[in-house]
């Protein structure tokens, strides 16, 4: 086994038991850089020099005895949405050619601070407005999308350019491609990971949170930077109330998933799960809020570099920044006003189970340029429908939510387990993960490599 | 000295003491109503016979030891904004002429249980969307306006038709009637006070609060509405440190209205204040931020009945109603983000102040009918952004906000000195507003009675 395919977990072992530098993990990684990215399109920038220095220090520090965490040493690939001090913070968007940091955003310190070696930033949608993240493959296929927004943070965790990364989640954009490319992806609770120095696109629903290969990881990794006890990584369940929808996540599912993420479920009963059927609240306002706060939020965001250079935006963004300079006041705060409501409702429902279990996605990657999704029952969706509706509740609530990988369709991609926690209880949702993973058959990691 | 002349304080202290009984107080305040109120016009609705037997009730729980409180069997009227189970919520509008409340507001129940004897509902501007209330006339000069939105409650305090009253206070709707009346207006922290039960003008900046005679009484009145413990009512403030605006309150003020505040800030000096001079955050924003806000969020509030009915409303509420469909959703999220710097900032002032001294209002009650302000600069003013200007701050930033009476300007109408505290310090702005009530030299309640 190379040392770029271990978990952050063994990694963090391996370098506290001093039987890997962190200068070779970062070596290993920065070779499956060079030999798989130029296929894959993760990196919009690979900070190599830079990375290198920074293990060099690790090594330097662990050799000293200054011990940092289970991050140090530990390389990690950020969303190009989050600033580095020095580094342009581009948005994958010709917009933001020309820019560079200042300062690093509190999850950059952050993750300094506990040692972590950063090895580069990775490919949004552009400005992260979009499911699809043209710029990089799935890491299992290809001919299919990586998902987005954080396709690229999703696509060097699977692929193992990254032994962990960060993404931003505003409609499922941390586990979208999380999901699509079959590793953990984690929505912590609103405000939890704070989002000073990242870029947004709708205040009222950005989120920032890990991709990792495992929900171990994710918990250490939650721990650095939100500076709490490490989470809770035992997987006992015995007793906890896993509520499953009877409306909304597993209405126009693709069969195949929903019937991978049903045996995901019954696995969590078999290892002592209570099961517990729920109506999810206002389900038809879901669409209407997500995008009804989402795009006015947006366009103010842009408004000023909209003014100023327009042509610089791909034609898919922009198109969507001018709609919402057509959005009225009226319909903004309808949007709110349906989120105060939704947030309510959604505590009412938790209070009688402790995780909901769900589909991450619908549907598993797309062929690239596909641009809607048939169902049975007749009717089509756009791809960015589909990927954005199983995830918006969690943005709109602000509850904490987790892809865990499930399984494998016919095709041979990776199906993502939904969890969804109570506010501030991802110890639980972390438990509870890492149940599924345990119980789950995993396929190895098969980027093309 | 009628009964219908006493303070809060003093009747509730009378009939503690048995001095008085609550059946001939409310006898004395109807049939001040009935000698009064048809040339002030205060009441919507006089409910005599409800509070001739909530007063009967009062005495007879007295009279077997049942003691609910200095409340106990005193007169209250309430705008008509705040439901009374059985009694229409008219909001001084057409559209509510057929609305029966079905149950009580919670500021109404908290009443209820302390025992005060409701004897009307009061004026308004129309749905408190204005700052005139045409219905009412000035307790000290019927040729000039009550002053709103809250006039009809400020004009019964004043003119001796309610021991005290409730208001609502958007943009000053509690505190511009009081300093237009001569009583004193208390709009406490945002949210301290439930606003369930209350017709809304604008969410973001709604609060309900005291119209009362005294300090004393708002204190009194404050603790019946929040169950908390009486609040201080001492005077003594030596250390006390007065903020005194460098900008924006003493702007386009009245000359007799800024000498007559500033004569009552000295005397807080005089009583052991320590003044230091505060620069005023985002001045300029606070206009743009309070339409803003309200426009589009009271057009949001009367969308059914303005597509039904809309000839039932004023032509000059109706305007403004359907300006607010014409506001953009970035323009109203513009106007939240000001408002949440707007927060931030002021609580950065407050760190060195315990309040702020300043103007209530920029100008004396206007006669009735004028329609604007003109300055010694050369500017003018509509009436209404005159009466806005400095109350709006504490609307926006949600701060506690007192009004007490600091003089008369040489026609002979009050002038209010408005203290602004810190969240949830409304025990430090009432015992400033107590030390300058007793400072200040007032003039008997001179009701053109």
């Amino acid at each position: 086994m190379q040392p770029y395919e271990l978990t952050l977990d063994a990694a963090a072992q391996a370098i506290r038991n001093r039987e890997l530098s962190p200068v070779d993990l970062v070596d290993s990684v920065l070779e499956r850089v060079a030999r798989v990215d130029p296929r894959l399109g993760a990196f919009v920038t690979v900070t190599a020099d830079r990375a290198r220095e920074s293990a060099r220090r690790a090594e330097r520090e662990i050799a000293a005895g200054v011990r940092r965490g289970p991050l140090h040493g530990v390389p990690v690939a950020l969303k190009d949405l989050i600033d580095v001090a020095g580094l342009p913070t581009t948005g994958s968007s010709r917009v933001r050619a020309e820019h560079r940091a200042t300062a690093d955003s509190a999850v950059t310190a952050r993750l300094e601070a506990a040692g972590a070696v950063i090895v580069g930033k990775t490919h949004t949608h552009e400005f992260a407005y979009g499911l699809v993240t043209p710029q990089t493959v799935n890491a299992w296929d290809p001919g299919r999308v990586a998902g987005g927004s954080s396709g690229g943070s999703a696509v060097a965790v699977a692929s193992g350019t990254a032994t962990f990364a960060l993404g931003t989640d505003t409609g499922g954009s941390i586990r979208t491609p999380a999901a699509l490319n079959g590793v953990v992806g984690l929505k912590p609770t609103y405000d939890l990971v704070p989002r000073d120095g990242v870029v947004s696109l709708s205040w009222s629903l950005d989120h920032v949170g890990p991709l990792t290969r495992t929900v171990t990881d994710a918990g250490l990794v939650l721990s650095a930077l939100t500076g709490r006890e490490p989470y809770t990584v035992d997987s006992e369940i015995p007793g906890l109330r896993v509520g499953v929808p009877r409306n909304h996540y597993f209405e126009r599912v693709d069969a195949e998933v929903e019937s991978t993420v049903r045996t995901a479920i019954a696995r969590l009963e078999y290892l002592g799960a209570r099961l517990v059927e729920v109506e999810i609240p206002m389900a038809r306002y879901i669409q209407a809020t997500q995008w009804g706060l989402m795009v006015p939020e947006a366009t103010a965001y842009h408004e000023r570099t909209m003014r100023t250079t327009p042509e610089l935006y791909g034609p898919d963004v922009r198109i969507l920044l001018e709609a919402g300079e057509l959005v009225s006041a009226g319909d903004y705060l309808r949007a709110q006003r349906a989120q105060t409501l939704m947030r309510r409702e959604w505590l009412r429902l938790m209070k009688s189970v402790d995780v909901i279990a769900a589909p991450a996605v619908p549907v598993t990657a797309v062929p690239t340029g596909q641009e809607s999704v048939a169902w049975p029952d007749g009717t089509t969706e756009s791809v960015a429908d589909a990927y954005v509706r199983l995830s918006a509740p969690a943005n709109i609530t602000g509850l904490p939510s987790l892809t865990v990988p499930a399984g494998l369709d016919s095709a041979g991609l990776p199906i993502g387990l939904q969890l969804i926690g109570r506010p501030y209880a991802e110890d639980v949702l972390l438990r509870a993960g890492r149940a599924s993973e345990r119980s789950a058959v995993f396929a190895e990691i098969r980027a093309g490599a």
